[in-house]
């Protein structure tokens, strides 16, 4: 089986996204045979990591003509990117935004024309872009919008538990009016086909929360389930997706439903996240469902003050790698 | 020093609520030695239940001029009310409303009064007391207007976590415009003040959770963190309370912070309550803070389908006695 091309973009210089591609070089278990893992960023940058972090990784300059091939542990493979400006860890400087968005285009373009199987993206600072004068409102949506994709759906997972969003960043005040069924349909339909697809799930069954506590009981609460997310599950059902629901959020999450589920559908960011993430622990990936290629990411942020000090755990970086190859695999 | 008398009062007859009792009295866990539980109920339904479920348990009749003492495991000391219809497991019947209501009034006249130093509730089904004509929205509600208590708050707690809310049973488009700073200020007030006297925290710390995604993120998310939340902490902070905040709620429960915090408030219902009650696995007992005594629930509903059948989990309301318990004896 050809060895699959991961392509790593080590995101915002000055977090902690070059630390992360160090640390995936020295672990064993992020060294997985069937892939090669590519890592967009800057040679010398990494290499100053390296020192400060007292590590031993030897960098390795990536041909994209050559084929993909197992390194040993202890090597990266870096994709040379050139900085604009200096970089010192936790300190972020708007002159390198370029730089980080330079990265994603290449993922981005890789992807598209094949020369990447999939791409796992390391945390950016969205402010540091804009202070630098560049529209950037996320990883999701530029890739979208590179790649031409009108919709596409965030979703969480750590092992034994996957939650999809209806509704992601959007004050919780604009939540229930951006309820309606064709959403909640368009989104089950593409979390059904990705956990088909991608994941290994031939049959997925999905449980579908509701919009308020007790998923309304019965309208008592609230009537966007009756309006909306109920009549969205009777379509779907039709066209042969296996969806339950409307779940209330505090009853879903038990293991006598989600023992038998692939998948929860939440409606919006703090109906599915907390419980998925203090499930994970540090151990849960994005994953952008929809795209024409296989995005996933770490689930956490620069986290400026820890860059350069070692102290980072690569649970989620592991994990989002893990994630990647499988679902290219797939 | 002197035994605590608990009041159960037992709810819908036709729910597990009897069952629960039934349990209680034979599990030596759920026997504590300084207490002494008395079942507000009605002595033939129990009987009649426990033939059901071929339990081997005592009846042995309440009498409020006795002190309380400790009965034998196997043991189950009832206070008697009449029933005015006829019960059957499974079945509602409206007829028994006035019953159920009942019970609740016994138990908070008894509590008000000194006969029972705190009482623990069992599921009561709200649309069948309605169905018979009388107004009635919840436990919380009914022992609020009668012990005239201005505020009470819901907090939900299961062993390592508890989780407080400032809102409860809305609809999610009512949510945001209900959190104001008072409001804000008041459930932290009493949530403090709670943790002081009845759960051994000299000096609580109370983490606060944001209204919006990533807690606003700085107004970009919404703006009722800057606007309400936030002068709330101020204020709460320059009376001595330790709250800290606002977070994210998708942040706020890992172990990291959870370890330093002997609560967590949450702005609405399904964004604190699926990680308790994932955490809890069915071991949670819902508090109403700010009442003149003590009042702990069981978490679950009347479960009409498995009354009678055995095929019950007694973890809830065994923690709910205890929690009571622990409650009146700090």
């Amino acid at each position: 089986m050809k060895l699959k091309r991961i392509a790593y973009s080590s995101g915002e210089p000055a977090g902690i996204g070059p630390d992360i591609a160090l640390y995936l070089a020295l672990a064993q278990a992020s060294q997985p045979s069937s892939a090669e893992l590519v890592v967009l960023g800057n040679k010398q940058l990494l290499q100053d990591r390296a020192h400060q972090l007292g590590l031993d990784v030897s960098l390795v300059e990536y041909d994209a003509s050559r084929p993909p091939q197992h390194w040993p542990l202890g090597t990266l493979l870096v994709a040379e990117h050139a900085l604009a400006g200096t970089v010192t860890a936790g300190e972020l400087n708007p002159a390198n935004s370029r730089y980080v968005l330079n990265l994603l285009d290449h993922a981005c373009r890789g992807c598209l024309q094949g020369e990447f199987d999939a791409v796992m993206t390391g945390p950016v600072h969205k402010g540091v872009i804009n202070d630098a004068g560049i529209a950037f409102s996320g990883h999701t949506e530029f890739f979208a919008e590179q790649s031409q994709t009108p919709q596409v759906v965030m979703m969480l997972a750590t092992p034994g538990l996957r939650v999809a969003l209806v509704t992601t960043h959007l004050p919780l005040s604009q939540v229930p009016s951006a309820i309606n069924q064709p959403l909640v349909e368009s989104v089950t339909e593409i979390v059904a086909s990705a956990l088909k697809q991608q994941f290994a799930c031939p049959q997925p069954r999905i449980l579908m929360c509701g919009l308020n506590p007790h998923a309304g009981e019965q309208g008592h609460l609230g009537g966007e389930e009756i309006e909306h997310i109920e009549p969205a599950i009777r379509d779907l059902k039709q066209r042969g997706i296996d969806v339950s629901g409307p779940w209330p959020a505090d009853t879903v999450f038990q293991p006598h439903y989600l023992e038998n589920a692939d998948a929860v559908i939440a409606m919006y960011h703090d109906q599915g996240l907390p419980v998925l993430k203090y499930r994970g622990f540090g151990n849960a990936v994005n994953i952008t469902l929809g795209l024409p290629f296989v995005r996933t990411s770490v689930d956490h942020g620069t986290a400026l003050d820890k860059a350069g000090t070692g102290a980072i755990d690569i649970g989620s970086a592991s994990y989002a790698l893990e994630t990647a190859l499988t679902m290219v695999t797939e």
